[in-house]
């Protein structure tokens, strides 16, 4: 009956950003009825099967697989979406990628730069459509940051920083890995904090402010030994707990990161400050529907940090909302990223940010990691 | 394919109101699986053919009517979701309860009293499950803070203050009447903010703290005229601008209660605060996420008010949604009233609130106004 | 050695206004050296020998007095500052003025408008310079709202609401009555929470948005009987403790206020909002040093109210005081007004609020009182 | 008249710091009269003999002198109060100590350790009473979250972040150097942030939070070249505009700090945070009668940040200031500084923090810059 093409979706992964994504494919119809493109939700796999076949009843996909691999062998499947945990993300990209698939692929892109290297390397081969789901570009709020530095209300940036603080995992009683805690194995997710966290701060920094050159950082693991699921066995924790970071961006001002999950009473704190010359910013996504500005151009008695609720039609995406002075969720960013991404179908241009925008996160990452091993500055190496 | 038992909507009315309820109708099985009740998207109702057919198209709808008789004459509908101005909900509302169906109704329940009554003769007589969109209740939050009352924490009561702060009319030269603008035309709408806004506030006000027994209040149309948009010329406005009143609650404590279009700064800021003997409350709509909470029984130095960000899978309703600290939206309301009504069908629990709800807090809306008029206390007759 | 002119001060009163008054006298020479007067500590008064004679020593007063009236017999005393409970401010200041001497009048002006209209009588027959000590005018951040007012950005205002809340008196097993429980005394407070904290709201809001029209008022007193201190028996309590009205201002704005002491949670939290076509502005004690304001002027996306740190050298007073960004305290209104009295001297002008501003105060707060007895609108007969 | 034992004051600097200080000496014996000592203003020392002459006289000196050797060379002081720029503090304190005086020195102690040691050195051997003004350790809300940290309320450690962030000089047309600008001048300040504000920083991080041993820095001058004041010629600017470093304490938790003079927006945000295993406290200068505090054991579903005004009686120093919910100013930290240096006299306990406390924060301002320059971490040598 639709008019539009279709985008026939293949989900790897039934987790919770598996859910969130398959909200984002069924709701982007009804918020972006404009897009030439329909996501059509063909097939979800997960290797348990009673689990992906109730996902699949619950979410109106309308197959399951078991087999990642057959899942991408299947012709009527044209964007792999891979919410899997980190240490599948390169095999089932490249092998996507090789398969002339689309891919969304969840953050961070890999465990390590190596892996994720060949991940780009794989889709630039293939040229498919790509994008990495740093979903925080898609908050409103951000995504007016963006404009206001884009529009040269800041002047010269001085500072940039951001912190991300969890406090999910003081309980040394926790255990570490299998389907729920794979976040605390590092063999699985490849590092703690760093992967999990500071790639968002660190994408949305880049993104914001440019290329970051140099990096020095700490890490401390505070609980050292933990249960493991897969083992039952107490076994060493190989994740950072915690990582902070000093920086240099390109453009000559100095960044500061932080993140952890020791910070009792942060359930996701993640927030954002830019300092310029002329005006500031800053962010929190516990608030994520607000904005902070501070613009110096303000006559002097009256000057003050201005409290924006970014819910207006005229501000990012809003339009697509419901009225002025209410909220939309978490969810939403997810759904933005879908609409971009189908409007990326339509005019060829990337859809941000895209495995090479992830990969060089994933530089940093990787220098925050060395930095803090051998307790040097490292070069990012980030393309400037 | 579903084992689900059906709820067939027929949607009447296809402005904010209809698209956010529709949401509720097509998310509810994705967050709340449990349910042995699925509404389907039956029919959507609306006089303009063009425009009710693509939004039929555009929200999934199986038909559409352009006379919302002829829907209400359909045997393929179980309920009748009225999203129409104030002006249409008791004709609507008797004739599906005559026809047997179940009703959802937008806030406020009718113009006046008089109609109201007449709506809940028509329910109680047709014995037919219903339900009226006072959403806010279902701000998890706001459930919150209903539980927090119910266990006594507060103590005895003293103080209920809420205000409903907008600034969207103070342009004299917006228009009034038609589609867009029925809120500012008392033919349509049969007030102004007491009955838009002010009903929001006694709803959950009665909801937290018991019956309104009677009240003192003022009103202000601060513009006299406008340009109306059905007869094109300036016509007198017949609405309440702004609404203030204080009242007494059955249970000894004070009420205090502001209403305006005309608060410059404010989008939409729905604010309520209750002191009790040994704690207190409040909530903005602006950060529905979050509740105050102050606790006199806290070690004296390190007493304050807590802001508590709701959202952990042990506050209500937020085990159907993310992680701890991310948000969710203004619609998510809507489709917590929809799962709590579908619910209601399994128990035969009332889905609260209902009409007999509604009709009390249209008691309340109607002493206001006679009050203001006559510049006199006014008993509202409001069941104890 | 100084070559100023000598203000000599009599002080009748000894609790916390009579201690922050003398800072304020000794203070002012420091941080407003350029004024022609300089306050001599003459004479303290109080019934209490030892008391009185201890805090002479304690805060540098020359000699003490036990009676009143011996103090205002003296010739060395240039300006009596009246400390005591309110009821015996009236007889105090109509001796006082018919000593010739200058009088800072603690507020509320009196208990009744009878006895402020006396007093307004005898200090006109006098025609000796007077100022009621309505301190909050002199909070940086409220003076700046002053000037931001007069300045004509907020446009035509709209709206009036403030409210000062408290919790000390919840406790049931309270006394009233003697040296520290006066003000719950009828009898010395001559009302409760109106005189004592809407009269404050009353004087900054008419001083901001001019004459108070008419109102309609309820009052409530939660506690009925409580133990006196002077009788030692429990005792009907005659004050009430939470007063609420809603009122017209001349200028056409609604106001709403509210007062009480049950307010569990709130120290002293006294807050005002103004409304007006283009900005609003609002204002908290809790956060005395920060100022709000919404400009709709400024471009829309990036439109939010202001968090305004009033503390750099071009907002009022505070060139006077430490470096931006610090805060200065509760004192530093008091010793504002000294300065602006003592200034008041050199050029002629009333220091504002004087005692006729105060009786236009009482004139509402009396009205106000009748409202709530009559349960009727009164009018205030504040001159416009 | 007094039978107080006179502690007979000599202050050398007439600046903002001269100011407040003397506003603590004569301001303690009201606040604090229960104290055995009472300071006497004997003698103030500048250069400007006009200018130290006007500010004697505006402020009670018995005296003044124009060369502070011949301050410290008289027999009528007894305690020497150094507010002269960094470079004087060394040779200063080292002569007074020579002469058997108390020393009360502005922070930091020196432009260097070298400087520190040898006026720790000096003080040692002349075993004369000794403070060093880090004023906010005497902050009712920093001294509260001192006494929560002592409780063990927080439990193990595991983050303190603190930063200092203010915008005053990005202004590149500012000169340096002179009698207002000496911060901005290296050879005046020894150091630009790192001194004047991290320096703060670190005293209260110490103080709270244990000994930092070793430290990873960076540091920028934003603006090259100023012109000097002293010389009249554009010249290299020597300071830090901005510091950042992260560092481990010695109880195992991690450090993260920041100060710079380049965040657009504020006046003087000094912030800090502690997260711990069972409670968070966070601070903000700009709001400095409140703190913030974080118990994991409140109850969940209402659980949240607890934001306490610090104003009660049961709060530290608040029982010398005003009512509930009223504030205190900057100035009152450094009142209650004398007030404790006065206490320690008759104690003979010694008034934290005395010169060898700052010799630590000294230890490492000192390891943060050679951090800086080094690009490498440090080793602070502070004394566990």
């Amino acid at each position: 009956m639709s008019t539009k093409k279709e985008l026939r979706i293949g989900l790897i992964g039934t987790g919770l950003m598996g859910r969130i994504h398959t909200n984002g494919y069924f709701q982007v119809a009804h918020f972006f009825s404009e897009l030439e493109y329909r996501p059509v939700l063909k097939a979800v796999c997960s290797r348990n099967e009673a689990g992906v076949k109730a996902f699949a009843e619950q979410w109106g996909y309308e197959s399951f697989e078991t087999d990642w691999k057959a899942l991408i062998a299947r012709d009527d499947i044209d964007a792999v979406d891979i919410c899997t945990p980190n240490d599948t993300h390169a095999e089932i990209a490249i092998a996507a990628a090789e398969a002339g698939k689309m891919i969304l692929c969840e953050k961070p892109l890999a465990r390590t730069l190596a892996e994720a290297q060949g991940m780009v390397d794989a889709i630039e081969k293939a040229n498919v459509p790509n994008t990495v789901w740093y979903n925080y570009r898609r908050v409103p709020a951000v995504t007016l940051a963006k404009q206001i530095v884009d529009s040269g209300k800041l002047g010269k940036i001085f500072h940039y920083r951001a912190n991300f603080l969890q406090d999910w995992t003081i309980n040394a009683d926790l255990p570490q890995g299998g389907t729920a805690l794979w976040r605390l194995d590092a063999a699985a997710a490849g590092s703690g904090v760093t992967g999990d966290l500071l790639a968002h701060c660190i994408d949305t920094a880049m993104w914001l402010n440019g290329a970051i050159t140099d990096v020095s950082a700490m890490t401390k693991t505070f609980v050292k030994e933990r249960m493991h699921q897969l083992t039952g066995k107490v076994e060493p924790v190989g994740i950072d707990d915690a990582c902070l970071f000093h920086c240099h961006f390109d453009n000559g001002s100095l960044g500061l990161f932080e993140a952890t999950r020791y910070a009792r009473g942060h359930k996701a704190l993640y927030t954002f400050e830019i300092n310029g010359e002329h005006a500031s910013i800053r962010w929190d996504l516990h608030d994520m529907n607000r904005l902070e500005y501070f613009d110096h151009s303000d006559e002097s008695v009256v000057r003050g940090w201005r409290n924006i609720h970014v819910s207006d039609g005229d501000q990012p995406y809003m339009n697509r909302w419901w009225i002025p002075g209410t909220s939309i969720g978490y969810e939403h960013t997810f759904l933005h990223q879908v609409a971009d991404f189908l409007k990326s179908l339509e005019t060829g241009e990337p859809c941000s940010p895209n495995f090479q925008d992830a990969l060089e996160t994933q530089k940093v990452c990787e220098a925050v990691l060395e930095s803090a091993t051998s307790k040097s500055w490292k070069e990012t190496g980030v393309t400037v």
